[in-house]
């Protein structure tokens, strides 16, 4: 083969090399040294093109640089750039809640074989359609129906059932699957953070098994760099060999407080970038500024009644936004307005399974 | 500059990717082509020449090749080859107890604040210098202790601490500092694994913030790879800004049925290599049975009374190796021997900082 040759099967495998492995810790002085090998151009597109102009894309854009460009007054290493990001209502639209819908519709499905779920709250108001009693269900009454519904189940048969929930469930409000509800900016913003060499996290409410069902697909994210809540495992000895159970018992709650403590046990680094919506994301951002590095910390307003949800006019105990609001000016946390800075805000059909 | 310029330049660059940041994902068939291209040759050399030749070694390179070589019946993907290697008495002497040892020597330095120790066990015991006591202190007393000599102590503070011993403190048996007494063969392992694609982590019983002021020192495994022992963190405003405090509750001791359920909490994919040492990886090494997979598991027997120690003649509530060398035959688990298959045990001195 010819230099020339060689050069070019050079580049096609080095370009391999960053597109599956290396592009989380790719530099870009690299990419520009590769494509000047290669005789090509690299347009620098803008990375968030979802992103209005303004002072949510300004700062994201300038905390991103500063920390990534060697020599900048505030860099970090790239071992230490942690990003977390809430799940519900962050990176996805949460009305009606994804993992509440799901554990409602188990109850349905299970229901047959319970005919004492008639008289037994929260069984009853979801079997009788009770929206009041729904909307306002806490962790008691959460806790209950999800250990009635998957205590007991194995791993494997936990996953699959997700799963297969996943492929065709549709949010009824906005007449979409819910996997396809996720938000257009933020999946550019997983991809800007990840090319600047973040490690991205996804810290959820939600249980941590059913969340790593659609984590990997819809953000990139794999398994081991989800944090959520979480119900005890335990190995039992069957026919089929040893199976992963899930037990009666529920380990974690990942809302409030928990959220600081359960990053840190997962992480070990305190986060320097967090984007969350709701009240219980309260910790998370807060943790961002419990080191000595530069950070952001992030808030998604949901204010777009046209396109998604104004939640000052809708309330539910998952979506309160009352507190972090009140606190963002003097915590330094940024207010992403949904209305103003997203120009899109769910990804058109055909490129809705381009996440990861 | 001339195209053969470019390619060396080229082949700079795509090295150091290699290096740096695909190590763990690259394939065989890319380091081939790579040293083809380049016109140099690669010398296979033997990844572990710290093992001897035996049915250890054997069942690892073999097993290793079966999972990483693409097209092998028993091809694994690189996103779910997951190793997990329990710490003490694994990859690092563990008599005394490192986790152990780190806080006794703390009583002792808080002991002048704290005359009531005098009368009250286990304070008393360590004291006084009890070595029966000490010997056979359990969990309730262990966290008595940890609780005592830690609670409310902030991260940081505790990571420095914790630095600060490691760098001096001296196995007082083996007669070197602690950090100099990890298992060169292991090391060699842990290379071989990361070269083939996959992910390590670190699962032990100790304090998971102690553990991981060493792992990546030592092991290349960074903080969000270790799974361990946990006490709950709370977030706290301080005239510093937000601190993370460690809190007097215990959520997990990572100890035998916990290890399996934690290990799933973390990873969230089930281990296909697991690598331990006592009764309390038990649940670590079935757990490597539990998916479809092809797995190995293996224990490491101290039984070189020579050159480490040979626990059957020595014994302690933490090495307790009993009911899984029972089991080791029925459930397919390779047993280690350090007499026979390890050539080298220690790293000598000029390689010690070389596991990274």
């Amino acid at each position: 083969m010819t230099e020339s040759e060689a050069l070019k099967m050079f580049f096609d495998i080095a370009l391999e090399f960053m597109v599956n492995l290396g592009r989380r810790a790719l530099r870009g002085t690299s990419i520009a040294a590769l494509a000047m090998l290669a005789g090509t151009s690299v347009a620098f597109a803008d990375p968030l093109p979802s992103w209005n102009a303004g002072a949510a894309k300004s700062a994201i854009e300038m905390f991103v640089r500063s920390v990534a460009t060697p020599g900048s007054a505030q860099f970090v290493p790239p071992a230490e750039r942690i990003a977390v990001f809430d799940n519900d209502g962050t990176l996805m639209a949460e009305e009606p809640n994804i993992n509440l819908a799901f554990a409602l519709d188990q109850v349905r499905d299970d229901a047959p074989a319970h005919p004492e779920w008639n008289n037994e709250q929260p069984f009853k108001a979801i079997l009788q359609n009770d929206r009041a009693y729904v909307a306002h269900i806490g962790h008691d009454d959460l806790t209950k129906l999800y250990l009635a519904t998957f205590a007991g189940t194995d791993e494997a048969t936990f996953e699959n059932t997700a799963r297969s929930w996943l492929g065709s469930a549709r949010n009824p409000i906005l007449k979409a699957r819910y996997i396809d509800l996720v938000y257009q900016p933020q999946i550019e913003l997983l991809h800007y953070l990840r090319d600047n060499g973040f490690k991205v996290f996804l810290v959820t409410g939600g249980d941590v098994d059913f969340v790593r069902a659609f984590a990997f697909d819809l953000y990139g994210i794999p398994p081991w760099r989800v944090v959520g809540s979480s119900i005890r495992f335990k190995l039992m000895q069957t026919q089929a060999g040893p199976e992963l159970m899930r037990s009666p018992t529920v380990d974690s709650f990942n809302i409030g407080a928990a959220k600081a403590s359960n990053i840190h046990l997962a992480i070990g680094l305190t986060p320097i970038f967090a984007f969350g919506n709701s009240d219980d994301d309260e910790s998370m951002l807060a943790l961002t500024g419990a080191r000595r590095y530069a950070h952001l910390a992030l808030i998604l307003h949901h204010d777009d009644g046209k396109r998604e949800f104004a939640y000052d006019m809708y309330g539910s105990p998952f979506t309160r936004l009352d507190k972090v609001l009140d606190e963002a000016p003097s915590m330094g946390w940024q207010v992403v307005s949904m209305r103003n800075d997203f120009n899109t805000v769910f990804p058109k059909p055909e490129s809705a399974a381009q996440g990861k």
